[in-house]
């Protein structure tokens, strides 16, 4: 039986549940850390696991070009090469194509490219991008697309998602079905309603384990992606996960969870983490700030990690300034423990009935800050 | 009380014991990890103490630079403030101060510099690197001298011993006792026999609770080291621990034993896993090498760190390729979890009256290399 999902409770239009997968379960709604080139940046596999994360992310692009497909599955797999038995969940490689590499060339099979790293010739198809995630081991393969990108005319998006549901029901072809192992369609179709209804239509006729709204968070603002879910979402079967890619602030999050999303991936509590940016239940602080240097504090009180819990905010302070790679380290910690903590209150309100008061609560924590403690 | 050393077995001139010191004891012969600024680069405290690392290194320099000493204080110390509540043995900031400082004027009571990293002026006297001992809350407080640049002449190294004499009476004076905390004088006279004897003496006239031999790992080539060891370690207490400072490979570390030095630091297994180094039972190996692309072996089959528990050479040499944090973490996770293991297996050869062989053995197995696996 492929990967499938499970409702646990609903809350307006949120949803709580379980995705079953062949990897172990995981409770949704769920925030992927993104292990981008098989590590989850400045993290150890334990650090990552030790937040409660049970499903990461892994980049087809980057893992396609190092250490290579191929490589990582005489590796065993990307499971056993980083040290993540868990689920994975793999990118098409589509969005890396369009925003990192050189000399990108699109037809209708497929895009060739430059490695923007060493600038050899690759080329991606829906063929070869599932063969390259059944090859990394990806418990949810995602469907290669085109990420149409922002903003674009109302042909320009018709034309592009046109493509990517050719593309999907390529997808789906080359996908070989495994117990445990899903493949999840992707809807494009920019801010367009009409667009956004025809795509999902597109896949729901082909039928996917999950759906993902893609084409998001690429500069459209919230109140449009919060539009664009609002007449999407309830277009897609009820009975399977939906995945907001690349989404993004604590604030979406809850938005999004509200609107019916179940599943999450970001770079953002990673690479703040890296930039000294820390998420906390009283809003974001930079902990570069000179204000942190006396501060003995904990970095958030209601965290227990190992960044809270062991340490004062003047110390991260410290270890920026002296450009201490101990500072990124217990950063990216506390931001993904901080995602992971803000999902499993969603979890609990939504199972509680009482999510928006919740998400309010939380917000105003973010508004009064440090006054708060 | 103050900080002492028990003997509990010797084997020729190597010595096996126990530290007892206000924040734990400690077996030697010990390698104290280097936390220049408040951290071992690369690892959190809670790896470092995965290792069995018991005793680790802060430097004065760095710490009185940033956060800066007064600061450590209100924060409650140094071992509150970097989650290290074992013994800390800290320098006395002259070795930096010559190593990285621009525009250093020296005079009879200390040295003017100015900080490498901000350009402003500082002074460290005998009487002040005290101090700042003092505010770091260092369970082992390192006396102020100076480090012989190699070579000198042997009126160089004279005059320079004997103001480093003269700063560890003053360094003495200025020390306050406190029970389970000591103070180690520092053995000078570079590689010039009767120096190192009348600093040796100068020193025990004085009276420590431990001697360093310092000036040395400075470029005079191990066998000159060995032979500095060799006719200044019987000249010391034999009731006090012996510490060899900034030394060294696992080579060194071996010797060094051999001939009755306690107590180790170096900044070489940190400093080798971020560029890509690793110490092994098997040798030293760079895994930036294109020969670890497909080597899905562990690192090191007799280690348990996770580098070598979770992962595979592959990995690794994917982790530097790509440049991701996480290869720098994990490999200096495992040459400290290297050096810690090889202190350990010196001390359990001591127990046992069969270091030599122990040591024929560990030097044996480097030489074979992987065709022992």
């Amino acid at each position: 039986m492929t990967l499938s999902w499970t409702q646990a409770a609903a809350d307006g239009a949120a949803r709580a549940g379980v995705l079953h997968t062949a990897h172990g379960d995981v409770e949704t709604p769920v925030f992927m850390p993104v292990g981008t080139a098989g590590t989850v940046k400045a993290m150890t596999a334990d650090a990552v696991r030790s937040t409660g994360a049970k499903l990461i992310l892994g980049n087809t692009y980057h893992l396609m070009l190092r250490p290579g497909a191929e490589r990582v599955a005489r590796l065993g797999g990307l499971h056993r090469m980083m040290d993540w038995p868990g689920p994975i969940l793999t990118d098409s490689g589509g969005f890396q194509v369009m925003s990192l590499a050189s000399l990108r060339k699109m037809d209708k099979d497929g895009v060739t490219f430059r490695s923007h790293i060493d600038g050899t010739a690759h080329r991606l198809t829906p063929e070869r991008s599932i063969e390259i995630q059944h090859l990394l081991d990806a418990t949810i393969t995602m469907a290669f697309d085109e990420c149409t990108p922002f903003p674009a005319t109302l042909e320009q998006a018709r034309s592009s998602m046109e493509l990517s549901m050719r593309w999907a029901g390529r997808s789906r072809a080359a996908f070989t079905p495994r117990d445990g192992y899903g493949l999840f369609g992707i809807v494009q179709g920019s801010v367009f309603a009409d667009l956004r209804a025809a795509s999902a239509d597109a896949l729901t006729a082909i039928g996917f384990e999950g759906y993902a709204i893609g084409g998001l968070a690429v500069g459209e603002g919230q109140a449009a992606m919060f539009e664009v879910l609002d007449y999407t979402l309830p277009r897609l079967p009820a009975d399977r996960p939906r995945y907001l890619m690349g989404v993004g602030t604590p604030d979406d999050l809850i938005g999004s969870v509200q609107r019916g999303v179940d599943m999450f991936d970001c770079v953002m509590p990673t690479r703040a983490g890296r930039t000294a940016r820390a998420y906390t239940s009283q809003g974001v602080f930079n902990m570069r700030n000179a204000r942190f240097a006396d501060d003995a504090r904990p970095l958030d009180p209601a965290c227990a990690c190992p960044a809270c819990s062991r340490h004062s905010r003047a110390y991260l302070h410290h270890l920026f300034r002296c450009e201490e790679m101990l500072g990124p380290m217990l950063l990216t910690w506390h931001n993904i423990q901080y995602y992971q903590d803000l999902m499993r209150g969603l979890r609990a309100a939504i199972g509680e009935g009482r999510l928006d008061a919740h998400a309010a609560a939380t917000r105003a924590a973010w508004q009064r800050g440090e006054e708060a403690t």
